[in-house]
């Protein structure tokens, strides 16, 4: 134990009705509190109580229309987070935006602006678009290939850096009673490059973070790549000990190799916890949550999502993880499917066992309060996550039922906080300010 | 006198420390003030409690460096209105944002995201963006030409009105018990244009205000056929009552000629009013407050500006309106130099009285708060102007020295609100609900 006590970082999603597209059905509310800016209000109040380090809403800039589920994406993040900061106090704001289709001055403005006027709250997750339906909102060209979108998005994070930092804080101090400011503060940035060409300075001088904290979500190749760049909270899907043992020494190495300090590298992966008196009732809450109704439902789910024939399928039998890797070449997040195939090469499962591991591609945990306090410590105790970004499979509800039974439990066991202390995000991570060029 | 009285619009501009580039060094404040959201959480209070409409960001997407005065447009102004809006009640916000330089998608989502979340308090001014440093912060391509810039942005705002409204309210009311929505009720727009290429739908519904209140700023040829196309708040410089009426009429005129209703336009042009005891006092700010320091600084600025040899030049001879007339080629804001030339145009004017007439472009009263009052109804009661967008030279000092001074006098004149009635931007405005293609 040093000096500064090793903390358990919490994360909370708080996108529409929860994670889940079916656990709408048994969820408190009604349809109109997707659009409320008030329902949101209560959720994040409801994570404040929690003592979240921040909630985090996902992003996709285009709506999902699937007629059993529910509209996932709705009001802007940014936007939100901006209301929500002034409403709120303490907690922080993970604000997913696209590198693909967004430009890096509007995108550095925008969020330099939102991290001064929540006193250094923003966490910005920036995401390589990867959806053809995304693609069509924003022009006739189809997606870039992948290798393209993580280069681009590499480079843009490059130019918003230089951006965020392009005024010289120091220059603050020495100036003419004559003058309101030293106009060379501000330095173009005169960044010419692959993709983007920004003369700068930035219009808005340097925020309370040094810049936001930049989140990265992929855990492709590239997605690593990026990450060991420029991540700092790195989300992702990690369904096992030596899974996430692995992704984080590669991480952490590919950060060594590009000259980054890997200390400043936070892993907090998506979790769904579901909450029973007992492991069968939580059993049974997974069944309809998912929307299968049955464990047989699940297991059915389960063939058809992984393309297996269903003749004469074992649920019982230990699948083999070769079969599970995902095809790098199809569009969509390669990284989420990676989790599976990663549980099942350090892991002997069976399809009954598989089902019962991760929901909505992320790490599922199922049990009472204890069972599911103890799961979450684990992984954190030997530093294989430093925490978690917890996916509720119904807002409010599952919320609630975290704050009320297991926070408790985890502020006993003395891993957790149990008031908030710091200001800024960077701070409550323990993430070093960033480099600026003016020193 | 109709059955709903004709009521003066104020709005009220908070850039920074205020219009007038030099006007600083008389303000209350230091130079943390442009970077202090508590600041312009009071400017907002201010104006609310002087029951203006709305307060107005102008905005510009780089920085300007002028070394004699500051920084104007700094934190993002629709991440400033969203903050403002939920600390502040009743007020609207006029957000500027450039149409050459965000995709459609991007910006109908966040503006429709700020308008739910304000209660329908949104009026976006969409600027076509006109200065080569802004274009240098976006790309290695120059300015596309005027004309270009103006057709972009007129179907910027056909496809921004598509996905506004790519939600069918109605659909709301009629959905089975075992689904959350009818996901039929949002629809693509597959606009496919010159300058735009487009599937949608939104991933945001219908807002309050069916969309944001568009305003426009243009009066050069390109900006009054935007205006009238899609302008329902005109914010533009008129000095003058002919070039008022003139231009209000050329506005209306397009409009029905497009197709288009010209009841729902409301021109509230720039005012810059500097109060003094008496007219000589109120004189004598304009020099400070324009940093000329004197009439003969003021003249010898007119000189300058306009380009004018000053040898034998005489400020006592009246003006020949012809050489005042704007180069429509020059890269700049042709339609502030307009102003000038109207103004000539209608009157005969010597320097010595012109430099009196405007100030930063905008029409300019000086006086008493009673002289200052009567100017403003001058040209709002015959329907020269629907009321005005008060550009105060020093913030807080001259929003303060208005709300206690002129508001009282033009309520008491019974042309101006003693209280906040209306909840959205378009009941204030008396501006109808945009057509929705569901009818």
């Amino acid at each position: 134990m040093t000096a500064t006590k090793r903390q358990l970082h919490l994360n909370v999603g708080i996108n529409t009705t929860g994670y889940l597209a079916n656990a709408w059905r048994y969820r408190t509310g009604d349809r109109h509190d997707i659009n409320n800016p008030d329902y949101y209000r209560r959720l994040t109040e409801l994570a404040h109580k929690g003592l979240f380090d921040a909630v985090f809403f996902s992003d996709h800039p285009a709506l999902m229309t699937d007629p059993n589920g529910r509209p996932f994406h709705t009001i802007d993040p940014l936007i939100l987070c901006t209301v929500l900061a002034a409403q709120v106090p303490d907690i922080g704001f993970v604000a997913t935006m696209s590198s693909t289709y967004n430009s890096p001055y509007n995108l550095a403005r925008r969020t330099q602006s939102a991290d001064i006027i929540s006193g250094g709250r923003m966490i910005i997750n920036i995401v390589s678009s990867f959806n053809p339906n995304v693609a069509a909102n924003f022009g006739a060209e189809p997606l870039p290939p992948r290798s393209e979108r993580y280069a681009k998005a590499s480079e843009f994070l490059d130019v918003a850096k230089r951006l965020w930092s392009s005024w010289d804080p120091a220059r603050e101090g020495d100036i003419p009673e004559n003058r309101f400011w030293d106009a060379a503060s501000a330095q173009a940035i005169d960044h010419s490059g692959d993709y983007f060409t920004v003369q700068g300075p930035l219009n808005v001088p340097v925020g309370p973070q040094g810049h936001p904290v930049i989140a990265q979500a992929g855990t492709s190749e590239g997605g690593i790549d990026l990450a060991a760049r420029h991540g700092e909270i790195i989300y992702c899907n990690i369904l096992s000990r030596p899974a996430g043992q692995a992704f984080g020494r590669k991480v952490r190495d590919r950060a060594i190799a590009l000259g980054r300090d890997p200390s400043a590298i936070r892993i907090v992966p998506g979790l769904v916890a579901i909450l029973g008196k007992n492991r069968e009732e939580a059993l049974r809450k997974h069944e309809l949550f998912s929307g299968t109704g049955s464990e047989d439902g699940l297991i059915a789910r389960f063939i058809k999502d992984n393309g297996i024939n269903p003749d004469g399928f074992d649920p019982d039998a230990v699948l083999d993880p070769e079969r599970f890797i995902p095809d790098p070449n199809r569009i969509q997040a390669v990284g989420m499917g990676l989790g599976l195939s990663d549980l099942l090469s350090h892991e002997q499962l069976t399809a009954r066992q598989a089902v019962r591991r991760s929901e909505g591609h992320h790490r599922l945990v199922l049990g009472t309060p204890e069972e599911v306090a103890d799961a979450i410590i684990d992984l954190w105790a030997d530093g294989t996550v430093d925490g978690y970004t917890l996916q509720p499979p119904r807002a409010p509800d599952d919320i609630e039922e975290f704050v009320t039974n297991v926070i408790p439990i985890l502020q006993d066991r003395g891993v957790y906080r149990t008031a908030y202390e710091e200001k800024t995000m960077r701070e409550r991570y323990g993430l070093p300010y960033p480099f600026n060029r003016f020193g």
